[in-house]
């Protein structure tokens, strides 16, 4: 069994539709790669009894949990507070973080603001990174980590060794043109149950220029079983009169 | 108070990574204008199970809740009859949207598949749209709709109407280049702690050419105090030795 993950995007700015979220997609991906697939995800707002609730539950349901977001300066950054609690243990300067900021800023300039961010729950390790001397942290089974994609990347590219792996989920993708799922609902629910360890999806698409279809989707770890199946995808758009073409969209 | 709203995204393909969501913001955008504001996201998978145990959560703790995903005519579609169970309703064939879709397919291509589609849960009040002869449907306070975004936003349209409504929550916005949250921390919580029924939140921004700095937002319903404070957070950007710009990002 691949171990699970989870994701809690700590941001009212996602929850007022201010900012599109770009990480939700991100670690989907890069967690799918990894053999650790992405279970579930939760958008919660800025508020600290929410936030240790919503962690403290996700962290004992999977194996291990994402947050992004709230680790900055100002004064809506409270994730770092709330995880401490959430693990019971007092948020403090960490030495090591402290040592690092005060190069990277001087001294002078290593203002109680900015030395907001070198606080870390006891025991945590911090997720050094290419793009922000402020770095994420991990604590027991939670990796926290920014909000900005860019340096949400940086740390999940710094984090990744250290976190669960199984075996990667790989997919495969066929598109037909101006198929209706009605069509093919009863073959492709066959493929389902010839092959019960595999993920088969149906996702119908409708483009702006009026171009609308299907993609079929079949998903796993066993590459032969994959094999199989997305021949026996392809075969059921054929046998419904549609082209099947694989991987990208026919646009 | 406004009313509460919260969202589940029903759908495999976004925990998957293979859809980047685009629902999530669109109700944000609009929930928030209607001033019933988006509270929490759930994103889960197809499993049954995941979805009866969350849509009951949601729907005790938030005035209304949205669904999307899950309820065309494929294997793989079984929001409809997880609702039903949520309510502990059984789910039939609804005649009205049978008359709707034997109507615009004709008898003989209305097949066991589409009839899928046709089946609500027992109370349920259809959502019908100008985009599927399929519709959604409410049921309490929980509607349920497609996971397409044009079919979505189009049964949004349609169930506005009767939707819990609010006071409109505004916002407004101060961009700064190259300004650091570190600088402005203590001035913006100050703003914070002078307006407490306004939200005031610091989102900074890194752009792909290189260009970085500061979204400072104020949100809220109180048009007067919104203005007061949008000028408080003006005067703290230029206070700190930046040009504040609203609205548009200063690119």
């Amino acid at each position: 069994m691949n171990p699970t993950s989870a994701l809690v995007v700590i941001g009212n700015e996602i929850l007022s539709g201010r900012t599109q979220d770009a990480n939700i997609r991100y670690l989907a991906v890069h967690l799918g790669r990894i053999g650790a697939p992405l279970r579930e995800v939760r958008v919660i707002p800025d508020i600290a009894e929410t936030i240790v609730t919503t962690v403290t539950e996700m962290k004992a349901r999977y194996d291990q949990v994402f947050t992004t977001g709230g680790i900055g300066p100002t004064h809506d950054d409270i994730t770092s507070a709330c995880i401490a609690e959430a693990f019971g243990v007092p948020l403090e300067l960490h030495a090591g973080t402290v040592a690092l900021m005060e190069a990277h800023y001087g001294k002078d300039e290593f203002s109680p603001a900015r030395q907001r961010m070198a606080m870390l729950p006891r025991g945590a390790t911090p997720i050094t990174n290419a793009k922000s001397v402020a770095p994420g942290f991990s604590i027991g089974n939670v990796h926290v980590m920014a909000g900005v994609p860019s340096i949400m990347q940086a740390m999940f590219e710094s984090v990744e060794p250290r976190l669960k792996h199984g075996e990667s989920v790989e997919s495969r993708t066929w598109y037909a043109l101006n198929l209706y799922e009605s069509v093919i609902a009863a073959p492709l629910e066959a493929v389902q149950k010839r092959w019960p360890d595999l993920d088969v999806g149906s996702y119908p698409f409708h483009r702006d220029d009026g171009r609308r279809g299907l993609a079929l989707v079949v998903k796993g770890t066993d590459h032969r079983e994959l094999a199989a199946a997305a021949r026996a995808v392809r075969d059921l758009i054929a046998a419904a009169g549609a082209e099947p073409v694989e991987g990208e969209p026919p646009v």
